[in-house]
């Protein structure tokens, strides 16, 4: 059960923000969810804001993408009834605040998958694209969008 | 039904271009229908172009998703025999060309999401990315593509 | 038979590297597989890296473009038996490494996009999208992900 493993690894899935006025935290359809994308919010603040390679650090980045991550389980949890429900993750696309000439967007990408490895094991081994972008909302390091599979 | 909600706001969809040689306005798979990324194209010319935050004021490109999204419902319309097919809007992804320092992405968004709010209802509330880029083609403020689900 | 097709083409599907530590080249789910994002790797080396619009030409970016298509399938391979069990493209997301002002991103993607028309013909029809952004992994001038559908 992946909810007594994250008992085990001590990590508690934060709960979403109420849903926005035009869109929603995540949707169910058939049997996947699909998540809005998530920015690095850690107890309702931004926790990592600025351009990767300039203000931002890989390592920093890399701490922001795993809590993107946490948070997109989180909102997949306002379409589902528990994270028990999800049978593997099958997609995550990893927006990263880029500064001119920095390339490592993988690495930072990384805070995510091996969160999803940790949780899920196999079923948390995803396919993946990590692109470089100008600008994110309010200014965060990182955005990610997740779709996980549900068991039938 | 769709169809006679969309006359009693007066909004008709836009008949999307003919397919082009490499790829098609949109794919239906299964009970999904898959968009192209679509531009603000208002009677055969891009209504909106540059960089949101320099050239481009919030409220147009807001204007411009909203343009964006009603051709992602023509778009949709090229691979499904009728508006009322749709189950519900999925995900929407909204690139939007930023200026250096504009992070307001999710505002210029709203005005895709809450046309599908204002069409579907309910059924039109949808996951969602804004990220901002670099480049869009043509120079286009905003692209957008969604994932749509059929009735079955 | 797609799999004679290639053969006809003279065109070999590369051999996608082996899976990385925390997500795969591609997964499958349903009748679905989702690739990784693809740079324009070729025999371990990335073929062209830099800005489209400066340090890359169009042509020179459509070609990696292809060459990322070309991987995508490869990519593919590694979660599904063989090419022939692919029933059809279903969507592309072609992110392009832009220079200031480089507005012609669908002319570069169009790479990836006639290829799939070469080899699976009707069937290799997609929806797309072709955005421009900042920057992309280790300075690779173009990234793409593919959506298949798989035969039932």
């Amino acid at each position: 059960m992946i909810s007594e493993r994250l008992k085990e690894l001590g990590i508690t899935i934060p709960v979403s923000p109420a849903p926005l006025a035009a869109y929603v935290p995540a949707v169910k359809t058939g049997n996947y969810v699909y998540t809005s994308g998530q920015l690095p919010m850690k107890e309702g603040k931004l926790a990592c804001t600025g351009k990767v390679g300039a203000d931002v650090t890989i390592e920093d980045a890399k701490n922001a993408a795993e809590i993107s991550g946490l948070n997109c389980l989180g909102a997949a949890l306002t379409a589902i009834g528990s994270i028990d429900e999800i049978e593997r993750i099958v997609k995550l696309t990893v927006f990263v605040a880029s500064a001119d000439g920095f390339t490592s967007q993988p690495e930072v990408a990384n805070g995510a998958s091996e969160l999803m490895i940790k949780i899920f094991g196999d079923k948390g081994k995803h396919s993946r694209s990590a692109v470089g972008v100008s600008e994110l909302p309010r200014g965060a390091a990182v955005e990610i969008e997740m779709i996980a599979e549900l068991k039938k």
